[in-house]
């Protein structure tokens, strides 16, 4: 009935496969790898409830009332002393806008520099939120081809060449929905080629604090040599989700743009949740909370890797994550994803299908398993499941 | 440095003006009527404290956790009832989406609706915030002239006739920024016009609550005889603005594109503040609070009123609102409201100038007064000021 109102760019959003596969795995009995949530273990919620009795006696009306749009000042300065300490850059809270959570990143992204039919490079596969984000900008996905080492930097330089896209969306650790990182040596082919360009590069780190295996953090591409780099950021998988508190870290005029970008979007992000993050931030250990998220999370991860080893025909292949929260499963050629879709669920496991993570989905045979929302027994169990269900496709 | 790289869209956004003004209220000498903030007193902040840890202890991780996109079941439910109970609509949480705050309700709106140049019908002036918000979708904006009593009919008719506008915001309601109300006379004239066109009709409704002066909630234009209808409204002038919850109710096929809208958006708003809120609203008594907030705005808008009558030239028009937030004010034909707020600055009183309320702003003599955030000496004492600066343009 109202077909004929709706914009050119919402028909062209597609709606998130995601979500509508939770509504298939509500039954209890299914295993879901599908979604992304962080283990609610991970929540620090008894130090969460002594900071909002104390932020509420500390700041009154204030925790209630409108606020100001590029966000509580203390956390700005804690994600800018947090980025100077741990990457030397050298910024102030000027180059920090709090957002309602990375998603709203994109959002204002989007608004700020896509006019429509313009070229923007993401990796294939890359994150649907994205995708679906960038969709009603209608920007013109271009896509380079990911590896387990990072960009494939031949299939770079052509994209690059053909389409001189004018903004790069990467998300270099722990990838989703891969789990693959680039590697330094990758990072830095990457820049060198990207470097001259006229081309900003968002790099999109929601799980990079989160690395279980050995290995020191990587710095991301470009780092601290250029100006036209967006770096986003997240408290969802380290603190709490619920909150929506996101960031993006650029340069000053960019974040004048994003303000007036998001003064439009929603005035302000929550400010009581800025406040309690705030409060939680400053008067805890951060770093001590990830460990534990951590040591959770690897052996979670384990699980399923070692399952998927001793339970998957030696055809399927997988990613082995050396953080985050996902692992990446390639069929054998020619195999049909959703097939395998509709006898796992018949078995009661989930997953997502490869397809919304690809600009033009077609002869889809991947998928993505999320480790980090269930315990390892029921991990094994749902991966079994999931094996059987491989032998019927 | 970065100009290449913004789009046209954002380019074309005015940043707001009401917050570059409120950098130069900083000033605590300053006596500002340019804000729009609610009084902090009308924050129930015991009740509040009592449902957080309330919330804390029944929900336990839910409140930190992702939540669905279009809002939490209970408050959905609650403003389903709400408006069943006042308004006896035929509706269920199906028609209902929760949005972060009503400004992004503007913006999910923009998302689903307009294409570039689609006429968008605004009043005459309009709420500075739809209009940045829709600039973002490059809307072309038409106008209806507002009248003490709503809309001028004569000039809707042509606006309809030359312009076949798709999308019609209206406050009618306490409009901001002229804090004038639709009579219910004027409000079936308007529906007449606009019932049979192809248009939609969004009537946002921040301030209905706020009805202080005598008189009965007068029911919305075309209420319960059309499908074409959005309704928005929001909890930050009744309860907490910092929480940025608002909401959406619609035809479900509309709230179904919203969803998708709010998906790329923000996945969706904070959950803490929508437990919080639903968890208030359940266990208290919202009408005999909003009576409260009522008593104090008609006693701060009643001081404001006074003191113009008393001090202002009798050549300096303003409205007497009924409810609300604001009151307008029209200068001598010809003044310029720019000089006039120099002046005001100098003699420590602030306000907004017309001109970011208006689509084309030329030959501005209007300004808005908020008298929401101050007591009643403090309102006398700026309205004098301002009378000395009236008398210097």
């Amino acid at each position: 009935m109202f077909e004929k109102y709706f914009s050119e760019r919402i028909k062209n959003t597609p709606s998130s496969f995601i979500r509508e596969i939770l509504k298939v795995t509500q039954n209890p009995e299914i295993i879901s790898f599908a979604g992304g949530l962080p283990n609610p273990i991970s929540f620090p919620q008894e130090e969460l409830k002594v900071s909002m009795n104390r932020i509420a006696e500390m700041y009154g009306a204030k925790i209630y009332q409108y606020s100001t749009t590029l966000g509580l000042d203390s956390l700005r300065q804690y994600i800018a002393d947090r980025y100077k300490k741990i990457w030397n850059m050298n910024i102030t809270i000027d180059n920090v806008i709090i957002t309602t959570g990375s998603q709203q990143a994109l959002d204002l992204i989007g608004k700020v520099f896509i006019n429509k039919g313009d070229n923007v490079m993401v990796e294939k596969p890359s994150y649907l939120g994205l995708i679906q984000s960038f969709c009603v900008y209608e920007a013109n996905f271009v896509t380079t081809k990911l590896n387990d080492d990072g960009l494939d930097i031949e299939d770079l330089r052509n994209t690059l060449k053909t389409h001189n896209p004018k903004l790069a969306y990467l998300i270099p650790n722990f990838q989703n929905p891969t789990g693959l990182t680039y590697t330094q040596e990758n990072r830095k082919k990457v820049f060198e080629e990207i470097k001259d360009k006229d081309m900003l590069l968002i790099q999109d780190d929601p799980y990079g604090e989160l690395r279980f295996e050995e290995g020191e953090r990587i710095p991301y591409i470009g780092l601290n040599q250029t100006e036209k780099n967006l770096y986003l950021g997240s408290f969802s998988k380290i603190v709490t989700p619920g909150m929506r508190l996101g960031y993006i870290i650029a340069n000053k005029e960019i974040i004048k743009m994003l303000e007036t970008a998001k003064q439009a979007a929603d005035l302000h992000s929550n400010i009581f949740g800025q406040y309690l993050i705030s409060d939680y931030l400053y008067n805890n250990d951060l770093d001590k909370h990830i460990e534990k998220i951590k040591a959770l999370y690897k052996s979670q991860a384990n699980a399923m890797v070692s399952a998927m080893e001793e339970f998957f025909p030696s055809n399927v292949k997988f990613t082995r994550p050396k953080g985050g929260m996902f692992t990446w499963v390639t069929l054998e050629e020619g195999k049909d994803v959703m097939k395998l879709f509709d006898k796992a669920i018949q078995r009661q496991v989930a997953f997502v299908p490869g397809h919304p993570f690809y600009v033009n989905p077609i002869n889809v045979n991947t998928l993505r398993l999320n480790y980090t929302n269930a315990d390892s027994d029921t991990i094994k169990t749902g991966i079994k499941r999931l094996a059987e269900a491989l032998k019927e496709i």
